[in-house]
């Protein structure tokens, strides 16, 4: 594409960066913020430069957060005894908006992907051990995707942690609730009856 | 959605503005920015602020440009007698990338659009007018998107160009090159029929 101007160039250079955001996509928001009032881009600059700027992490759970202390690590009615290992803070929101959960979260920020270049070191793991060894931490529930990454990691995290006396659980997988069965891929639906669970167990919830 | 931090709420609020990026988008791409070095939300941001601020637009074919001037109405070898109207800097790009025409340029800004509050005096139709006037212009050639405030957009411009000595020309709608018949929609291969073309014209290009 030959840009008309040097500014549509360097703005389309940066946003088609972005993930999922193709040139074409770029070019489009740019001519967008182009039509709209001034102020708009200055808001959404400024936005993204201090969000990156002034972000911060928890320092006990390492989620994304407006103090040393996130308010669910804050929060002295939240279950101490249960962690729940997470990838990132997406899967906090989606936890969160459940209100099933009243324990407390241990954010991983990835999983271990070789292939990408992660390893446990970029990861919050060491912490997560740390954690183990001086707060009361009785069970660990991973829940990590459903994917190789996935299981790689609660299976290295398992091993990092089973020398202390805890239970170790990971969420179910199965048939979405509303699914019909014949919608459902085959491995799901093997692992749904695999690990079935007790009838009177599933009229709890 | 509840955010466990604020910046990521503004950033979150300020990018799901952009057409076609929702909450759950902006939230994936924030979390991107996160993972990112610094600099790449400071170069992102500052792009976009240097868009809007300095972005300049030319003088005589109102088309997105580094000076007063654009390249292309700079340019001596194009043919002035020939104005081609689009609606912004993409149609220049794209008819611009098919090296088949060598008049110039005039940008609308944008179709006529009542449903959406666009009016002739928010395009740049009266500039338009002021060229043909003062302009050795002999053709104008409509290039606007084949719907609806594209044909009355046309059809608004050739009124008022009527008193003047000029052909008026429209793109050719029909079949896409390369495509099967039975894939064109029904509207398309109608005009595509009735607006035929001798056959000795069609094997030039």
């Amino acid at each position: 594409m030959d840009f008309p101007s040097s500014l549509v160039q360097k703005a389309v250079d940066e946003i088609a960066q972005l993930p999922g955001i193709g040139r074409r996509s770029a070019l489009r928001l740019v001519l967008h913020l182009l039509r709209q009032p001034k102020d708009f881009s200055e808001r959404l600059s400024s936005a993204i430069a201090t969000l990156r700027q002034q972000i911060r992490y928890c320092n006990t759970c390492h989620n994304i957060s407006d103090a040393d202390e996130c308010s669910i690590c804050a929060n002295p009615l939240r279950n101490q005894n249960v962690l729940c290992v997470v990838e990132d803070v997406r899967d906090v929101m989606a936890i969160e908006a459940t209100g099933q959960f009243k324990g407390r979260y241990h954010v991983l920020g990835g999983k271990i992907a070789p292939m990408e270049g992660i390893g446990p070191q970029q990861l919050t793991i060491d912490a997560l051990v740390e954690r183990v060894e001086n707060e009361d931490v009785r069970e660990i529930i991973f829940a990590l995707g459903s994917t190789m990454e996935g299981d790689t990691t609660n299976y290295y995290i398992f091993k990092k942690l089973s020398k202390f006396p805890l239970t170790f659980s990971v969420i179910s997988r199965g048939i979405g609730v509303g699914d019909e069965l014949e919608y459902a891929d085959e491995l799901t639906l093997g692992r749904s009856i695999s690990q079935r669970i007790p009838f009177e167990v599933s009229m709890k919830s």
